[in-house]
C-alpha cells in the first residue's frame, strides 16, 4: 500500500522512526516516516542468538546501514521496539517463554546504548495496537482492543485514547485469561483453560488432534500425519467443506467469542481488531466468534461492538506498530 | 471519621457538591465538601416509586432543604449521581433490572431540570471507584479495580488515573463476565455462569441452598428455613466454625479469585478494592479469593496485586463517590 508510493527518493527532511519487531523466530525492522510509510526494512533471525549480546550485534550490523541510507542518525527521532513480554515502563523483556533469552533482559537500554538513539519498548501486541490506531483499522478510535491470533494470543488495549499499560507495564495479557476453568493445559504457563491454549494456531492444531481422536467422522485431515497437522491444513480442509475441519473452527470461534464477550464487558470497546494467521480463515472463524460473543453479552452491549480484521500487511504492521511508539516519546 | 470532625458550623465558603446514590431499595444523598466531609445527608425509598417523576419529586422535597441548610444553591458546584446501569456520556439509566423504572430514563436531565444545578451521572460502582480514589483505599493510585460485592456485583475500573468508560459509557460490567461457562443461571440477564451469579450476596445464598441439598454434612444452616437463608446467616455459621458454611465461602472465593485473575491480566492494577456486604466475611472469603487469584495468574503478575477492603463507611461511601464526580465536571 503506502509502501509502494513512498520510495526512498521521496524522503523529505521530516524526522523518521525506527521500528523493530522481535518475534520468537525472526526480528523485523524498518525505517518509517510519520505517515506510516516503511522506507527501508529488513529482517534477521532471533532464534539463532542464544545470547542477547550477539543478537544486538547482528541487529546493529543490519540496521545501521538502513539508518545511514535514510539520512543518518540525525534524522531518526528514536527507536520503537515491540517484543513479547516487553515492559514499557522498564524497557525490559521479562521471562518471555518464546524468546531464547531467560530472565529479565534490559533490551531497550542495550539497543539505546548500541545505536545512541532514544529507545522505547513495549509488548508486541501493544505496539500492534498503536500501529492500528495510527495507520490501520482503529484509526480515529479511542476505545478498542487488538487481539493477535498467531502462534500465541497477544493483546493490546486502548481506552480513552491511551494504551492500557497497568501499574507495572504488563497490562493486556488477554491470551492468558482463563476461559474454560480446568480446561486445556498450557505448557508455557502451567495454567489450564486459557484463551491462548485454544484460540492460537497451536490451539487449533491441538483441537484438530483431539477431535480426530474423539470422533469417527471421515475427514481430509485423517490423511495428514498427526505431526504435520497445523492450522493452515485445517483451513485448507475447511474450505473444501470438510465437516470436521469446520467444526474445529466452530469450536475455536466459540471459545474466542466467549472470551471477547468478557473483554467487551470490561472496557466496552468500539471495536475488536483481530490480527494474525488465524484471521485468514475469515468467516470460518469469525462467524462463530461473533455469534458466541453476542450470546454471552448482556443486553446493553449487544449488536454494538464491531469485530474487524486488521488490513495492515502483516510484514509491515509489526514494524509500523513498533515505530509508532517513537512519536509518543515526550521531548 | 471525617464526618465527625466537620460540623455544619465549620462550613467555609468553598464550593460544595451533592452526591446521590440510587440503589434498588433506597436512595442516599448528601452535601459533601471537597475534602470528603459529608455535611448533611438523608435517604428516601427508591422502590416505593413506580414512576420516576414521583421519585424526583420526593428527592427534591428531601434534598432541597439540605441544600438550603448548606448555604443555598449558589454554593453547590453540581450534583453527582451514581445509579445501576448509569451512563456517564448520556446521563441516562438504561434497562436497570434492579430499579423500578423500565427502559431508558434520562435521569441526569430530570434531576438537573428539577434542581437547576449541573448534574453528572455514572454507574454506582464507577462512582464508588472515584470515591475510593479521592478519599479511600485507592488514594494516590492510578490503576485499580473496584469491585462491589452486594446484592449484585458491580465494578469500576481506573487505568492511567482515569475511569474506563468505554466508547458508549458502559465499561466495567465485570459482574456479568462469564467465569463458569454453562454455569449457574442469572434470571436478571438470562446468562449462565456470570461472576454475579456466584459472588454476590444472592449468589452465596444460592450456593448455600445447593450445598445443603447436595451434601449430608451436618450444619447450623440446616436449622434455618430455606427461604430465610442469606449470606449473613452463612457468615454467622462460619464464624462458629461450621464446616459447610466455611465451604460456601471457600467456593465463593474460588470463583471470585478466578475472576480477579482474569481482570488482573486485563488491566494489571496495583490493587483490587473490594466493597460491600460480602467483604464483612473478612478472611473467610478473602483467603480463598487471594489463593485462587494467584493460582490463575501467570508469573509476571504473581504476588504483586493487593486485594484491599474499602475502609469508607458504607453509608458515606456511596454519597462520597457520587459527589466526587462533580469535581470532575469541566467548567
Amino acid at each position: 500500500m503506502a509502501k509502494k508510493i513512498a520510495t526512498p527518493s521521496a524522503v523529505s527532511l521530516d524526522p523518521l522512526a525506527v521500528g523493530i519487531d522481535i518475534g520468537g523466530t525472526g526480528t523485523k525492522f524498518g525505517i518509517v516516516d510519520r505517515n506510516g510509510n516503511v522506507l527501508f526494512s529488513s529482517e534477521i533471525s532471533t532464534r539463532g542468538h542464544e545470547e542477547v549480546e550477539s543478537f544486538i550485534e547482528e541487529l546493529h550490523n543490519n540496521l545501521q546501514p538502513l539508518i545511514e541510507k535514510a539520512g543518518g542518525p540525525g534524522r531518526i527521532r528514536g527507536i520503537g521496539v515491540g517484543a513479547p513480554n516487553g515492559n514499557y515502563y522498564t524497557g525490559t523483556v521479562e521471562y518471555a517463554p518464546n524468546l531464547p533469552w531467560r530472565g529479565i533482559i534490559p533490551l531497550a537500554k542495550l539497543i539505546q546504548n548500541k545505536f545512541q538513539l532514544n529507545t522505547v519498548l513495549t509488548n508486541d501486541a501493544n505496539a500492534a495496537a498503536i500501529g492500528e490506531m495510527m495507520y490501520g483499522a482503529a484509526k480515529g478510535m479511542k476505545d478498542f482492543i487488538m487481539i493477535t491470533l498467531g502462534t500465541g494470543v497477544g493483546s493490546g488495549i486502548v481506552a480513552n485514547g491511551q494504551l492500557i499499560l497497568g501499574h507495572d507495564g504488563f497490562a493486556g495479557e488477554l491470551g492468558h485469561t482463563i476461559i474454560i476453568p480446568d480446561g486445556r493445559f498450557h505448557p508455557g504457563t502451567g495454567k489450564y483453560g486459557s484463551l491462548e491454549s485454544y484460540a492460537s494456531a497451536t490451539g487449533v492444531t491441538l483441537t484438530a488432534v483431539e477431535m480426530l481422536e474423539k470422533s469417527n467422522e471421515p475427514s481430509l485431515l485423517r490423511d495428514i500425519p498427526k505431526e504435520q497437522l497445523n492450522s493452515k491444513k485445517v483451513y485448507e480442509a475447511a474450505i473444501q467443506d470438510d465437516k470436521l475441519a469446520k467444526e474445529i473452527f466452530d469450536f475455536t470461534g466459540k471459545i474466542l467469542g466467549k472470551a471477547l464477550a468478557n473483554f467487551v464487558m470490561f472496557s466496552s470497546p468500539e471495536a475488536i481488531i483481530l490480527f494474525g494467521g488465524l484471521t485468514k480463515a475469515g468467516d470460518l472463524i469469525l462467524k462463530p466468534t461473533r455469534e458466541h460473543m453476542e450470546e454471552n453479552l448482556i443486553q446493553i452491549f449487544q449488536n454494538k461492538v464491531k469485530i474487524l480484521i486488521s488490513h495492515l500487511r502483516e510484514s509491515d504492521a509489526a514494524i509500523l506498530g513498533a515505530s509508532a511508539l517513537v512519536w509518543e516519546i515526550k521531548d
